[in-house]
């Protein structure tokens, strides 16, 4: 239970208290007889009508929260007959069915009802607030302004000093906000080890959260033997301000072949975050509670979009957000990510949400070197919202603050998990979704499938609502970005990374209806200038769809 | 839920509750106030008083097999006093502590009495029959003689045939008679996944079995073209025997690369079951359910010692277990080995157990060229067991078909998985468990402590409850193996595999008391003999105690 003793208790919890009311008012104004309660198993290309309205195997009567909203059912169907091959059903017969098991405490009572949807079916659950975070309470690990903090600053000044590498201080960003809650800190072993092994976490109550990637700081031998048996490190950056202290350590072997060939479930060279941070990180790693002096900021112009989890939901709240979904992306937005995005929107209306909000939510940390810089992608994301392809009234645009590790089935999930923590309880996945081409050989590194496969099937994501990518295409018929067809394959024209990547380079157009003008000129100006890579360097991930 | 569809099931059901009607009489027949519930939580080495019969945070009221027993406590603390030193706690703030969650349905109830132990605290629940396999029920897959197996075994005749190594031939041993329950097959892709990257798989009503080790049958592309659309095939032996049908078929791409990473941590070369199965097997896996046709025989004379889960668990059924503790080893048994099991015996008695019986269990498929083979290994434990250094009456030897991965923490998981199934509550896990050497450095592949944190920590296997091995050494001065005692060092030698090896190849004894002479002579003639390996081989997995 050592997770929620960093937790800055009293500042939370009146937050979470207003958040709470704020969603408890949003629910209240919401007159529909259709409810959706954020905890329930929404998934798009499920089809399980017999499970309508029955009580799940295994649980006692009287437990009405775990009754199957038959909604699920009625969404399958709907979407079968919007789109009966475009949509990738996974069909599993080891598929979650009992994702409130893991649940800490039951939910207060909601109101349960029937919808008058298209479907006689179309009814489902309610709620009256955001996806509770994972562990019941999200974490925060920066000190308050005040004593407190100037404490902890002379406190940090007196400890042996680890200095953070970029990546380093990117998760150190992560874990303050509370993105990987209930994580508290860099992981010790018993956390390393169960990562590793079942890509989630058992907590103290017995409950799993999923946690798929290793969040880990190394040391050297020097660093070790400097560190003695001191209980309290400080952290520092590469100017040696001081950011953090790491207390109750625990300094274990890094076994960096097992880390690597566990979480990327291969040996290749040439992977990027490996090369970038483990392949001459120590021997070693060091795991503890975090308690950062203040909030970590990049001073890129961008901060203003760098949300953390609380603001997040606080921002949903205000927005009264019933359902919130969310959209990782490291590379720029065509119109076929818009149609899908807004066509995700338009169904969970259809399914009986009064106002799903988008979060828009572009990777910032660690990219490898041909992908798009942030800055880049965020001035093409602004393009895309002026130019009313998204619509900024239901759409967050802010930025995940993790780095990639590019190891799709796994990273995957923590791309989902920590979008849970922002409060987002749908999560689309696309093909191929955090994947890479080879390093070597002419094929992508991963199977395009296994993303959305094992985040369908991951322990301690049962709560979340998969939402997996429809294809789209440039259909010359309708000169616009639609959902691929089929029956009449010959109309479409899939754009790929590299003819993208060339037409902006030649400063010539794409198809009219390919990507907003506005957007696109951003990519002309980033290709035309000194800060794209040269070269062989690929751009395939972004047009996946 | 396809788990279930191939099981045998009156047959079984018959058997289960003929076993269940024995467990019951023999509960009847314990008067004592103490009583030993195999599904709840004893850890040997965890201490953690503040628990006892408190209810579990997140448990309703009322649900009373839930209520944590106070033993568990009291065991720890018991065990401390006992052997400070020798015992590896495995001290993890995120330990499962609510195993019964996870469980398909309530047990039934059950007395709870305090016991009159030399703690105040000792005292445990009860059950009156042996812990539940995994998925509720025991798989078992061999048709039944008569019209049924002829039936099928002409339809096989008829199906395209794919021949099984002898590896997969063990394979189709285990799962035919439910050591992996509740998998009646080789996995299917979904199951693959879900073994990769979690090691357990989520059975259809929600519930999580553990499952570390992936069980699947790889084809090439010959094979996958002959197969074509067919849904059923025929699996036949070296010599076309006619084994089983495999059906309702899912093939999917063998990444070999991929299994390997993610299962032994590592890509270094000569690791001895993937060069033996993996290699030069198929590019493509093909999961199905099994139907075998008749039961597995090798016809080596240690037939009668191959018991499958049901007969063992009529066996100890019939000697009135009251708790199993089971032993998994590949290598000759020496007093240290005994005396760890005759110890387990001892503390359980005195934990308030009647009849604790152990499973002394070789494993019994494929081992490295260098591991002592099964037969010899057998003449071995027979000679353990009539020079009186284990006790017949309270052991009970058999054989594990299961072919060995030597994946340290991945396998034992599998190791302790398989058996539950076979009845065992208590399961001993050694320093190492299920490792090597390096293949190439001069260490162990795997760290010695990762076997049993990772299992402590697995999901699936919260029912189990996990014994570390105490190190034990031969006490000069004792003239006899003892627990070692760190605080008088210098009586104790340990003697290495090395050491034993060439003793045994030298014709030489080994210290009195460090293995019953005819147990020793066993090993003398193994290695007098041409069967067994020349050169720099090792016998190191020997003496790990």
């Amino acid at each position: 239970v050592h997770h929620q003793r960093s937790v800055r208790g009293k500042e939370k919890r009146q937050q979470h208290q207003k958040s709470t009311q704020v969603q408890r008012s949003t629910h209240n104004t919401i007159t529909s007889s259709v409810h959706v309660h954020p905890r329930k198993q929404f998934r798009f290309g499920e089809n399980e009508p017999a499970r309508n309205g029955r009580r799940e195997p295994g649980r006692k009567k009287g437990e009405k929260d775990l009754i199957f909203p038959p909604a699920m059912a009625s969404m399958a169907a709907f979407i079968a007959v919007t789109a009966p091959n475009s949509l990738h059903s996974i069909s599993n017969p080891l598929r979650p069915q009992l994702p409130a098991r893991l649940r800490l405490a039951p939910p207060p009572p909601v109101p349960f009802a029937v919808g008058k949807g298209r479907s006689t079916a179309l009814r489902c659950a309610a709620s009256c607030s955001l996806i509770e975070p994972d562990g019941g309470k999200l974490v925060d690990l920066v000190a308050r302004e005040g004593p407190a903090r100037e404490a902890l600053r002379r406190e940090a000044a007196r400890c042996p000093q680890i200095k953070l590498s970029r990546i380093d201080l990117e998760w150190v960003h992560v874990l303050s906000e509370g993105w990987a809650s209930p994580l508290c800190g860099f992981m010790r072993e018993a956390e390393f080890l169960q990562t590793l092994h079942f890509n989630c976490l058992r907590l103290g109550d017995g409950s799993i959260v999923n946690m798929s990637v290793p969040i880990v700081l190394a040391i050297d031998d020097a660093q070790k033997r400097a560190i003695g048996d001191r209980r309290r490190i400080a952290l520092v950056d590469a100017r040696d301000k001081l950011v953090a202290i790491l207390s109750d350590i625990d300094i274990y072997k890094h076994n960096k072949e097992e880390r690597i060939a566990r979480t990327w479930g291969t040996r290749v060279p040439g992977l990027p975050y490996v090369e970038e941070a483990i392949t001459n990180a120590g021997n070693w790693l060091i795991g503890g509670d975090l308690e950062v002096i203040e909030r970590i900021k990049y001073n890129d112009g961008l901060d203003k979009y760098r949300l953390s989890p609380a603001e997040l939901r606080e921002e949903f709240s205000r927005r009264n957000a019933d359902a919130v979904f969310a959209f990782q992306l490291r590379n720029p937005v065509h119109n076929g990510h818009a149609l899908l995005m807004t066509d995700t929107r338009r169904r969970l209306l259809e399914m009986g949400c009064k106002n799903p909000i988008l979060l828009l939510h572009p990777l910032g940390g660690y990219t490898k070197a041909d992908d798009v810089p942030l800055h880049w992608r965020m001035k093409q994301h602004e393009k895309v919202l002026e130019d009313g392809v998204l619509n900024p009234e239901t759409t967050v645009v802010a930025i995940f603050p993790s780095p990639m590790h590019y190891t799709s089935p796994t990273e995957v999930q923590w791309h989902a998990k920590s979008r849970i923590n922002a409060g987002a309880n749908f999560y689309i996945v696309g093909r191929d979704a955090a994947g890479m081409s080879h390093p070597i050989e002419k094929r992508d590194l991963y199977d395009a499938d296994h993303g959305k496969k094992v985040l369908s099937m991951a322990p301690g994501l049962e709560r979340l609502n998969i939402l997996p990518f429809k294809v789209a295409a440039y259909d010359k018929k309708q000169k616009k970005m639609a959902f691929f067809d089929p029956s009449r394959h010959q109309d479409f024209l899939f754009i790929s990374g590299t003819k993208m990547r060339t037409l902006a380079k030649n400063r010539e157009n794409p198809p009219d209806g390919f990507m907003c003008p506005g957007g696109w000129e951003v990519l002309v100006e980033y290709y035309d200038s000194s800060a794209a890579p040269q070269g062989a360097n690929k751009f395939r991930e972004a047009v996946p769809a």
